[in-house]
């Protein structure tokens, strides 16, 4: 049994992360999806917020599993029994330091392998970042994200 | 007609986007420069005194005009009647961002489409804010913006 | 009045070239296909071939016309009036060739400009040669280029 | 239970496929090495040759498999169970075209995915064709690929 | 006689820093070493606490002297009689940025040259901030810093 | 004293070749330029032609020699005493493949250190094998090569 481990960020979960997450559950026997709750970092929405975000959008897919976690992503490979950090890549994916983690990872334990899983080149645009930079200035991103988590980046984002 | 328009922070303009307005006013029937008015930007120059240095450097060139603006460059699209927007293309540009804001920008109006124009390579090393960090630490980059430009930036980064 | 010229091998036409043509022909007044006749290279189709199935292709387009040429591209500047060229951007460019193509036919005549058009990312897979291997091996390219140009594609690889 | 395929010319066998191949094997419940047998290509050794190097090198791995196949990958998928296609992921990989690669598969067959493994940056050099460079001239690669491959390389390559 | 000069803010060394430092003391008859007091950067370290750990590190390397300097690094060209800039190049490395810079290197002073060594590839995840963000986190980076420079981090990030 | 080796083929010598040439003997104490005479390539110039190309443009920088050579170009390391192998870096450069044969001649002898040199980027588009499509097409390249080189290509080129 192959256990794959998704860690990120997701601030929010866009539908580039979803074709990510619906490879992975189709490849994986178990997909573990880790938010990150690095308390250091300056999130729109909340670690639990995000989680539920994801839940929803997955609640249909019965081998994945949405936690939220601090510290050192390796730390979850033993206590999960994972085998395998995924990591989408986009058009705009920095490559070159997603290698770099992927080589720290491995330093920092021998047993992490990293695999890039490269998503449908139509969510090329779909960062995170970029979405909320678009709804701030009043753009319509309908299709990029599911439409619960739009509402709520506009009702977080336009005062 | 083609109609086409550059936007931009320009804070402040240089050498490489005056090679990149020459090019593209050399053309297309009429260019149109957008500068940026976004307020949440730590620019050194306010968008009247960044439309200021552009409208002197293009004083000879009759098919193009200088405006300010705010929110999504898409907008501007109908207003001015623009066929395409110019991004120009430096050695130092990160492409694969470009392309996220150029499919982005397709996304959110079917009508824009994007075109990239090399600069010449000679201005690979001119971006606005490398141009600051070397005046800041007292070098001479005479040639790489207007000196009307170049006195400005001086004045306002060396107290 | 902006004339562009779109200058290639395309041996054949794909749907990413079509891609690139249907905004060209969107963005600028004019546009002049140009179909290299290089005797050296090894192309499948002869280049009057390669000109109908662009012909049948855009004849819905009143403002695209299709000829053939040899030698240099920069030649055909002067001779049709054309103001830039233009060439496709899909992730499998190597850009820095083509930067280098465009920087040499600018040192060629001054006049000569490039503009490289992103097509939609979904066309990324869609090369010429990438489609003749699949073709070879029997692979169903059904919407990667025009039905006619599949058919006649299978006749010729299929002995 | 996840099933990878491992497939490419392997000509020869080098020690950066097997550190593919090891970590594949420890990811994934099974692992496939497909070689391709296309006739065209102009390898330096059989396909027989070609798979019993792998063979010798993973008989210790009861999870491998070798074999050899000719035409399309996609049509290893229904034949084997597969569930995902694995490509090593090296500083000289071209990374496009494998983007692309991987992207025309998943759009022959829509259950097809892909997943970059990144090798040991050590392993950066090691590709068949430049190790064959190398001993042409009369270099020693000892440690770059297995000693049997090292002296079949020789044998072959230096009359 | 060749002199180069190595500089950067090391803050703090690492092991990658180290191995470009060897390289080039190897290569060159002189080597300089000149750690950035950029005030306005965020540093974890003093300007002099640099330069002593590069200083213990390199001891026993005799045609290697380290120093601090602030303004641009050309200014050092003349003072020291540098033949060559040196950067290190890792696979993380922003080679489009570098090269920037060194043109712009180039420019303020057309004496100054630049040359990039590249370091092992097992450095490529040995940057500064990774490192400071993995201890953070608590993990052991062991082999990828001198000892006393690890212990130095340990304390300075963890309170 | 700084030994440095610029091997290539040369074929043949251009301005980017020679800008690279100038910059590296300014840089170092001695440099050494290595004409490969690999049989093998098809090569538009005999070895002795290509040396004699570079003689020519190099009899006035004291500090530079010109050899032919066959075989690996480490060998070339203890025979003349070098301490640096240097690579022109352009903008067209395949970096990735330049860092892999970087680590296969440190692999092969551990002596030898790679140090890639930029161009300046108006040579970008320089290449020799460009220059020669551009002449058989007819085309103008005067000061992209010294003007000998140039008439020898036109000979050999246009029968």
């Amino acid at each position: 049994m192959t256990i794959a481990l998704y860690a990120g960020s997701f601030d929010p979960l866009t539908n580039g992360h979803l074709d990510v997450i619906k490879r992975s559950s189709n490849i994986f026997d178990q997909l573990i999806i880790a938010v990150g709750e690095n308390t250091s970092k300056n999130n729109l929405f909340t670690p639990q917020e995000r989680v539920n975000f994801i839940e929803k959008a997955t609640q249909y897919l019965p081998n994945v599993k949405v936690i939220g976690y601090q510290g050192l992503t390796v730390e979850l490979f033993k206590q999960f029994d994972v085998n395998v950090l995924v990591r989408g890549l986009r058009n705009g994916t920095d490559l070159l330091y997603e290698q770099q983690i992927a080589e720290m990872n491995h330093f920092l334990d021998k047993e992490v392998e990293t695999v890039f899983i490269p998503a449908d080149p139509k969510w090329n645009k779909t960062s995170s970042s970029l979405l909320k930079e678009v709804i701030m200035m009043g753009g319509n991103i309908e299709g990029l994200a599911p439409d619960y988590v739009i509402s709520a980046m506009k009702s977080r984002l336009k005062k």
